[in-house]
């Protein structure tokens, strides 16, 4: 009977999808303004498709490796690592789905955003509040597509493996962990190349434009406006699509690997009803994002928030009799877990809302300029760049604190109030009971996902407004309306970053568990996993400075990216006679050009970093040195992403802050220096900031499927 | 008869001392030039002793308060650790001895360079290797001083409690550990104050001088140009003292403590007679550091790689015999386990020197302007400020990978030839000499400390002496002359950071094992240590966050005593009429006050930290998670310092090559951005990144001493 009840996750799914169904039709509905509107939007909409075309294309040839890879080790099971073998021989194409929606999911988003920007920007012309109605509609798209086709393609996976080929919970928790991997590779490859294409384009236009030239930001003389535009939907949108989506199933794939131990369908029908709650709880709270006619930003920021809040708050109480739901009907040792303390798992989910709220709280104090943060480094402007640049990495290392707190804190009250005790055995069911509390935490931190990714999405919209708004030389007000708009995305933007690093704080632990199983499994002893032993511990320094090279390698993708671009419109101002006048028109198609091979040629190096560590790792230092890697990975990366996010948010709004008319507004040495740092927070916290999380769960899944074949070629 | 053996340390202690006499008195015998270069040099003095005066004024006052706690806890034996009593009460007055040699180091270290500096200027009147022989001189004391203090407090200390308390092997390696908390609290505050004052003076003084009013560096017109060069002093020199004591006295004693389950008298000898052949090694290596008469650059580059590598291959040379010595003699397990493999333990030695090496290779080509990385930094500035800033951070953060990759791959094979095992319980023998190896590989390492130090020392008496040259408006030839030496000093000077941080990662393995032991026998029970128990994890979070904030806190307190200097110097130059027309002189003695101020007022918080994060991580977590949380400081903060010491250095050497002529040379828009560059480098190389060494070892010396409290009272 139990089992009929998973058929929920497909319901839950369907609404999510129907729901962003019904509101992708609504903002086409709206009118893309003028004809000279419409034709840009079409540029920007070309650019972005043929740089997903192009994307996709590369991407393809990989799956189809890796895809080859797996069905050998799927037909040689001692590589596989010692599971069962029957659900093995579906990884290969849970892996093709997995990255088949998250590519999915973010080029919906895209589709939906490059048609939604002209018409933000006409409906700002009429007010600010139609403004938002329209880009929030169409971030909404975003939002409920992730949530809807994650549950879908876990929930679906799940019944066909039930149903046609008879597998047990325990089988499915353990393979589903692997199925991870197709997902968490296509975020990686849409994430880095969305975000070297964007910040490129960024970076390279404001350089020459708003530096060099002084022309304004998206002036249309500047040929890399268009790039940048397209590179606000390929990355922004398309890739942060992406990034959630994995953020999102990652969530629910861990908590059905935590607790494997005294596992039952109980086990994995709670993160699933929760996430249904969770959608329901968004599409509510969606409702509630509405203000007057003549709304200032404050009181947007407000309504955003009541949407969130309450989406958070009808989640949280609906948790209740779900949590007790399943304790009643659960069987076996979870059941009993569940009935002698279903409270503690009620208050483990509750913790994940919370310390996702807590997140939010966090980067938005850290990054809006209504607070002093944000305000003293606005003001560090006036003594010069270097001080801002000072001023602003200093911020960023601050901020790592709260959440990185925050995310270690609720794993710990999580463990402890499931039931957890430290000092165990591993597969003690006390110790087992506790990872199943952080899991369940993370479920309940990214259940209302769908309302917080539409509070997200909804920025780049505004930023590609404001962009044709400017193109299409739209009345001032229009751009102050979409500009008002985007400055609240900033802050949004931050907040939904927060909430997928967040997550990944915590399904990283259920991932590193998961894989001590596999590999004691596979090895057939125990491993020695104190830190003190040397494998464990020069795991860990690997670790820490794959992350630190990752960031290396995304930043100077960026900074080598931008530089052809820099060149390049330098070469454009000089010999386009009449460029600067206005009476010719740019050659935009050669930035977009430039911007899309190097983001293709760049985004691999990253990626394979997430391949080759664990694998070469897992050679090296066999498994122990791998969970220390794992370890390594997931400490410097959440620590770096927070910075780097945190960091960049800041410069963004400082600048901003600064262009409202402070410390000499607009034009003044004081703005010069906060461009600068805007400037190099771009591939901060755009391109290597949100693709920490990606490399913490894709270097997860590598170790987790190619354990077997580590384990058996190690040379230790 | 093997205790008589370790006179010897005695002894090589006092050559390293007459020898450092020596040097100085043959220093003083130099003229310092001109009345005016006297006084220049006078004013310098002054303002470094006042300093360094109330430093330690402030220092004593927490070491009193410290000492009466030790006191305490040793009279109350079940707080601190359920060790001997007999060794513990001693542990307040070695925590005073160590405290007060490290001081003393530095303030030797500083006397002598502000001797130095204006008789270098002097002797670069007549040539280039007349400068580079003042000025190495100088070094050299400081190096020796360094090295003959560290050897004779640690020696003297083992003898006095061997002859007068009878005290065993055992003991004293358990007890020499804890004796670190002395030498890691004034190497904090003499590191973080000094690095604040010298980086405060520096970047205000080119904020405002260079970059605002266009006068070249060390201008006298400059208000902060005294304080600049105070800051050379505190910072550079008697900072970078205090700093490399450590990491010399913490790498001995950690070889005490490591290998203490198998521990003999041999296993402590070993290590003092390495550490006496490296002295006498490097006072040989000094007298071959010497060009000809009309030297270029280059050639003094190879005179100073000639010095250090003849005293690196002697020291290797001579450690054969000597393993040999120890295996013969030892008895015991010890003895059984050096007989058996003394050319394994002889390999570790030598895997530690050639690490070292490897260190100072792979920080030159980062940072050197004759390879391609800076060389490429330098070209960015070809695009604006911003992409000199990214491209410097991703130098920096690409550049973690070879030295923290060095340490952790020396550490293992380390572990590995002196017969460890992995996967073995933590006090079975044959783990015990595998980390016996890994602690006698970080001997190796520091053991030519005394010659690398003195290369690295005669850097800032030479930026000194350049500025002294700019003063008193010595021929433009002198400055080229000092200005050679000073990026030589440079380069050197990034290898020494090298090797300090480089010895920590080995040492601090060794402290983490000592916590774990003296953990264990408090609390009666056996840590579960492995990685994936919540409170090791989150431990492991929280000491990477500690290491993020500690940056932090050391940056911006740079950032904030900076632009006061900004504010006071904008202040004098519109304020005292004639300034900029050099008729009327500039308040030195303001400068020099704020930056004091600041200093001793900001080195307090990061200094803290290192206290608080451990005693409370042990109050909420236990012993467990302030083993994930030492663990996590070691690992990001190697990677941090690596990265942090690396942009900086190689911002400053871009800098250089601009200024030499390339790239439109000096005063052009790509310097400008390659002297922000430079400016955003100083707190990162000369502040926060050679802090994370102190940090590290600072945090784990807490750890054991307080041990016993913190297990006594924790939560869980």
């Amino acid at each position: 009977m139990m089992i009929n009840l998973f058929w929920l996750g497909i319901v839950g799914a369907a609404i999510a999808l129907v729901f962003a169904y019904i509101q992708s039709r609504r903002v086409l509905k709206y009118s893309e303004g003028s004809e000279r509107m419409a034709e840009i939007a079409a540029d920007i909409r070309t650019g972005a498709k043929a740089y997903m075309k192009r994307q996709y294309t590369s991407v393809v040839k990989f799956f189809a490796v890796v895809f080859v890879i797996l069905c050998l080790l799927a037909f040689i099971p001692p590589l596989f690592g010692a599971d069962s073998g029957l659900v093995n021989r579906f990884a290969p194409f849970a892996f093709i789905t997995g990255g088949f929606f998250t590519g999915l999911s973010g080029y919906i988003g895209m589709k939906v955003a490059t048609n939604a920007n002209a018409r933000t920007a006409n409906a700002a012309s009429e007010s600010l509040n139609k403004g938002l109605r329209v880009s929030f509609s169409s971030g909404t798209v975003m939002g409920f597509v992730v949530v809807g086709f994650g549950l879908l393609d876990i929930t679906a996976w799940l019944l066909v493996l039930r149903f046609f080929f008879n597998a047990e919970a325990l089988e499915i928790g353990q393979a589903m962990v692997k199925f991870g991997l197709g997902v968490a590779s296509m975020a990686m490859f849409a994430r880095v190349g969305g975000g070297i294409f964007t910040k490129a384009a960024d970076v390279g236009a404001d350089l020459v434009g708003k530096v060099e030239v002084g022309i304004p930001e998206d002036d249309p003389r500047n040929p890399a406006v268009i790039a940048d535009n397209v590179g606000d939907n390929v990355g922004d949108v398309a890739g942060m699509g992406a990034d959630l989506y994995e953020a999102y199933a990652h969530a629910i794939i861990a908590t059905f690997a935590l607790g494997v131990g005294i596992y039952s369908w109980g086990g994995m029908l709670l993160p699933i009803l929760i996430s249904v709650a969770g959608i329901i709880a968004s599409l509510i709270g969606t409702f509630f994002v509405r203000t007057k006619e003549q709304a200032d930003q404050k009181s947007l920021l407000r309504s955003l928030h009541m949407g969130t809040f309450l989406a958070a708050g009808i989640a949280a109480v609906s948790a209740l009799p779900l949590t007790f739901l399943v304790a009643r009907i659960s069987e076996g040792e979870f059941g009993e877990m569940m009935q002698s303390n279903a409270w503690g798992i009620f208050g483990a989910i509750i913790i994940g809302i919370i310390s996702g709220l807590l997140i939010g709280y966090f980067t938005e104090y850290y990054t809006s300029d209504t607070n002093k943060p944000t305000r003293e480094l606005a003001a560090s402007s006036e003594t010069g760049t270097a001080t801002v640049m000072i001023g602003g990495i200093s911020l960023g290392m601050k901020a790592t604190v709260g959440p990185v707190l925050t995310v270690a804190a609720a794993a710990l009250i999580s463990f402890f109030i499931s039931g957890g005790h430290a000092s165990l055995e591993m597969m003690d069911s006390a110790f087992q009971a506790g990872l199943y509390g952080i899991g369940i935490a993370s479920v309940g931190l990214v259940a209302t996902l769908g309302i917080n990714l539409a509070t997200d999405a909804f920025g780049p919209v505004a930023d590609n407004a404001g962009g044709i708004a400017e193109m299409a030389k739209l009345p001032e007000e229009v751009r102050q309306r979409t500009d008002a708009l985007d400055s609240l995305g900033n802050t949004t933007a931050a907040t939904g970053k927060g909430f997928s690093i967040g997550a990944t704080g915590f399904s990283a632990l259920a991932l590193l568990v998961s894989y001590v199983t596999l590999a004691e499994e596979s090895l057939g002893s125990n491993l020695n996993l104190t830190v003190t032993n040397p494998p464990v511990l020069i795991g860990l320094f690997i670790g820490v400075v794959t992350a630190f090279f990752f960031a290396a390698l995304t930043i100077s993708a960026v900074h080598k990216a931008a530089q052809s671009v820099v060149i390049e419109v330098r070469r454009q101002f000089k010999e386009i006679v009449g460029l600067m006048e206005g009476t010719a028109k740019a050659d935009y198609a050669s930035c977009v050009d430039i911007c899309t091979k190097s983001a293709l040629r760049k985004m691999v190096a990253p990626s394979l970093l997430a391949f080759l560590v664990p694998i070469g790792t897992g050679i090296f230092l066999d498994a122990e040195g791998v969970v220390g890697m794992l370890a390594g990975i997931v400490v410097a990366g959440f620590a770096l992403a927070v910075f780097m996010m945190t960091s960049g948010g800041a410069w963004d709004n400082a600048k901003k802050y600064i262009e409202a008319g402070n410390h000499g507004g607009k034009g003044s040495e004081q703005h010069k220096a906060a461009v600068i740092g805007d400037t190099v927070g771009d591939p901060f916290k755009d391109t290597a900031g949100p693709s920490f999380n990606i490399l913490i769960t894709l270097s997860s899944a590598v170790s987790l499927v190619f354990v077997g074949v580590t384990t058996a070629f190690s040379f230790l």
